[in-house]
């Protein structure tokens, strides 16, 4: 039935290689199939300016895709002089869905920036570039809190996020390309391991969905969450695991 | 309890004045309470590279606030020389949430670009643009049909938009800015008067909210937009008995 | 013999809608005929950098229009990212207009922000802007007063702006869009109550004109402004009365 | 009682070195005093979108500075990445004072650039440029005709333009830097040979000034144009005998 | 002596993971020791205007580095609006040194985009990116070749980069960035198989340099690159034996 | 055999015209034939942000073409926005040559700002304003000298640059553009006087050329270099012997 031949519910292989960048506090490349996401976490002395003297810190997004991450060649943004609108919204979006699980007054006056360079591209770059940001901002903490920067690391839940649609009158969960590019409704869900939503955005492709549908598309986003969950404490467990040897 | 001592599930007075602008092919300026936003429909005989030579037309949106708009003056973006993220994100939903009932293919290869203003804010400017382009697009479709240019008005269904959250732990119907600026969720609904979504944009502002709680909203926006669209259709209604006249 | 029908030295009707912004400080909706302008007066408390540390103030101003304010679409100054030639020429004149009636010592190191944003053309948005930010900034002004930041209204006189312009051989006041796509030279005086002249633009559209037919030009701008300045104060006057109950 | 030692009604000492660049079709370098400008005119075998298939031609202008040509240096404006407002107004102001003494019509569908570039500057520069730019303008004409691309040179008048001011209450003519930089009022006039007024600009840079005060400086600017129309025709032709030979 | 414990004249660790990228014409993942470049070439049938109707192609390159490429992250290009003068220096080199051994007239008008993108950076991320972007270009013109759009492959030679200098006043090839960030003299040479020189670039850091010096400089780069050319074959030949199979 | 007539080891015509300009600092109008560049030194008190608090000044560099400088008229960089990757690489050429022979400790927290604007083009720009740029910078060393600001001229060796390429197969010195257009190898040497190298960028415009070639260029580079310096000096002798009178 899917292109792919995965069954409805099922999420496609999912890789996170964390510390992937040397230079970076905090990384991880993820793998949503063909889609692959360089995730990096670099901490900054500097709050933006509505934060000074606030004692808060700050976390924020910028989100990138290299020219050929996608079938066919798309233009450098940096040679535009832009960053479209598309962009702006993926990265506004990572920001907000890292802020919403992160203690900021607990970091102090200091801002983690989050790069997320999507290398390859095959369907769900911002879900992925959520999941593993997640990674690269834990793993960032986990450096500060072994630096003594900050005693806990400041994070009160898991969050990660998976794209759900309807495809051939199916629900569908994690859509790949040629999914998404004929799907008559695609909805992203940014949910936590406890039970919250933090953000959902539901878009009709084609005509109007119902109400019973989009009750169908978040009941298999929390399935899928629930194994990314799973597979993001693995990650970090391995990592940690690796780290005192 | 809330700040205009409105009920939960109260709309704050709507107007829609059709017809505003003298010079635009559809034109209505929208009130949602101290929101005031001036929508427009223009013809434009080119469709976007994509389409030429495919027979369908397209609906497009631009969106602007003049600086003083707001409660301190804000930057003016053509002095800037960039539109903000912001700006961005809305003017792709209300394209969106108007193609989603335009029937593309009927209007041949034509353009219509609406341009919403919001000359002045007090929250909601996104549903109010969106409520009153619906209207704008209709007086322009109407034009074009009596000219002859088209047969039918292209439109499948009427499209509003609001806004709920949840303020103060209760989940509220149309913020105005007190609450939109205080409240622990965000959500906008675009909705069809069939009973369709459009598009579900939620977002948590402090802490996740439940699935629950986001039900709770999507029924208020229901009811919300119920009274929307009748609004709409008498508006329709009182422009098209005074241009018999 | 004028397409509207007005004698050669009639203005089109005018109207001041005083604090027609419930934010800005000062505020004016000024129609010439169907050319309709949005007035903003935005007190910031800090001045430009070349003013820092000279004990004086500043009163700028910025211009735009909205897309469908003419009869055909104009791009999106903020889309294309940058103002054009004609914007920044009105915004520096405006400025120039009206920091040349004020006291700029008197009000300290402070800025007055006036945005004038036409929402409608049909000719002169550049003379309505002018006469109707005039009001804008003594409303802003006439506020300052009232909290005691300054202790006299400092404006040394009235500013006003009309244009004349030579069309099919003979001189007329105040050009509608007609009259003024199609005139042989087209003249903006800015000019004062007491008689004085601040600003002169005199451009021929089609060959060179003569100096008794600018002196004509001249004469008529007189005849108009002095209406103008007469219906500033009585605007003016109404807007104190109302304010009193 | 000038700075310069110069009679009111005097110029500085007027300059033009006709065929100044090598490349241009038509070029001068005009020199008014310590103001030097070079100007050159560029044949252009495509006109502007909007005069395609009109038969019609176009003359257009660009004015720069070099960052040194001031008293102190100003920043460049290619690396700032946009032109001014003054350089955009003056850049118009010269296209227009051409066009006003050419036969469009009778060029066909070419264009003619003219490149205004102040290499120094001590006040003056835009009248020293439009005065320049008419000699550059009538050598690239000259050797349109003598390539017979044209039959006749298409300027029906000559333009020349001064700038004169209120200086410590006196009307002068030809205000160098120091004379500007603290004048009452400022006033460019573009005139013809044959007594026509092409455009006049007059700011009151202090406070408004009087109908009187205007009439002295547009007769100090008739006496100055007079020379200027003498010294551009005794250019002219010595280019053209200097050619022959 | 130097800091990675190297012989003076001994390179990193060179790999090239060619095909790295699923989507693109050709493609290779190039790391000279820390410092990794992916290279990807796109096809493209339209050629740049100046080449229309030539019968000729291009090949072109663009340039990119992943904000925390660095050891302190810098600040994203497409963000900033532009790309800085060091990043079009390097996207100039790269298209110069491909185009110096591609026969441009056996294409066709068709142009070939290479991007390199350094996703980790160590020091001489241009030279490692000319390198990996021939085995770039060329397995794009093998799948041309498969594709029967070309004859042959039309190359007329190897290409390669390394960078030498001095360091502590000893000459040194393929510098890091330990050594890069102190040389006393940093050159990048573009040599071929054949043992062509392409492009030389010789800068000093500190002061300038001797011609002994430089002498010795070139002779270490010949030594460099005689090794790369030996991988990049090696590289190809693996490539297209995996193909086979 | 060259299209100028010159041997293949001489020099255009060379002049320097000291003290162009009279507001800038230090200014020479440098001519390498029909190339003429107009170099200005201009001091700043204000030192890059990266040296503030390190007691060390800085040089830099900015160049430009005016549009018509060039046989066919270029787009004014102004007008674009933006400034082209050749004049960017050529701007950061000209700085780095000047501070390889500029003591940056002897002249404090101070900035020399050069300004190198081609008037008219005929090959060799950066090659002649490097050459000029170093008068102008010792003429703003000798005025802070002049006025105490520092003790001694802080420059270690005289700095010049001259281009030299193969043509028809031989190696000529500074070529001028219609060689420079065909060139099959153009290389640009900057030198010192005490016989270092400075920077040398080499580039095979058809194919790759051979060490020897190499060789014979660097040989004629030093040939003429020698005379430029020669030249250098008298002017600035000359310069100084008319500043006594």
């Amino acid at each position: 039935m899917r292109p792919s031949g995965r069954a409805a519910n099922q999420l496609r292989n999912i890789e996170f290689i964390v510390g992937f960048n040397r230079h970076a506090e905090g990384s991880c490349l993820v793998k949503f199939g063909d889609t692959h996401v360089i995730c990096t976490a670099s901490l900054d002395e500097k709050v933006p300016p509505f934060l000074k003297g606030s004692g808060k810190g700050w976390v924020t997004a910028e989100y990138g895709m290299l020219p050929r991450a996608t079938h066919t060649r798309g233009d450098r943004e940096a040679a535009k002089g832009k960053q479209s609108g598309r962009t702006q919204e993926i990265q506004r979006l990572i920001g907000r869905a890292l802020r919403a699980v992160t203690d900021l007054k607990a970091i102090g006056e200091k801002q983690i920036k989050i790069d997320c360079d999507v290398i390859q591209a095959d369907g769900g770059t911002r879900t992925a570039a959520i999941t593993g940001s997640y990674i690269a901002l834990h793993e960032c903490f986990r450096l500060m809190k072994d630096l003594g920067a900050i005693k806990q690391i400041p994070l009160s839940d898991q969050v990660a996020a998976i794209s759900c649609g309807l495809y051939e009158g199916h629900a569908v969960l994690d859509l790949d390309y040629p999914e998404d590019s004929n799907a008559e409704a695609d909805a992203n869900f940014v949910l936590t391991a406890k039970g919250g939503m933090v953000e959902v955005q539901a878009t009709a492709e084609k005509e109007a969905f119902t109400d019973p549908q989009f009750a169908e598309l978040l009941s298999l986003a929390r399935k899928g969450t629930s194994e990314l969950f799973e597979m993001q404490r693995a990650a970090l467990a391995a990592a940690a695991e690796k780290k005192k040897k």
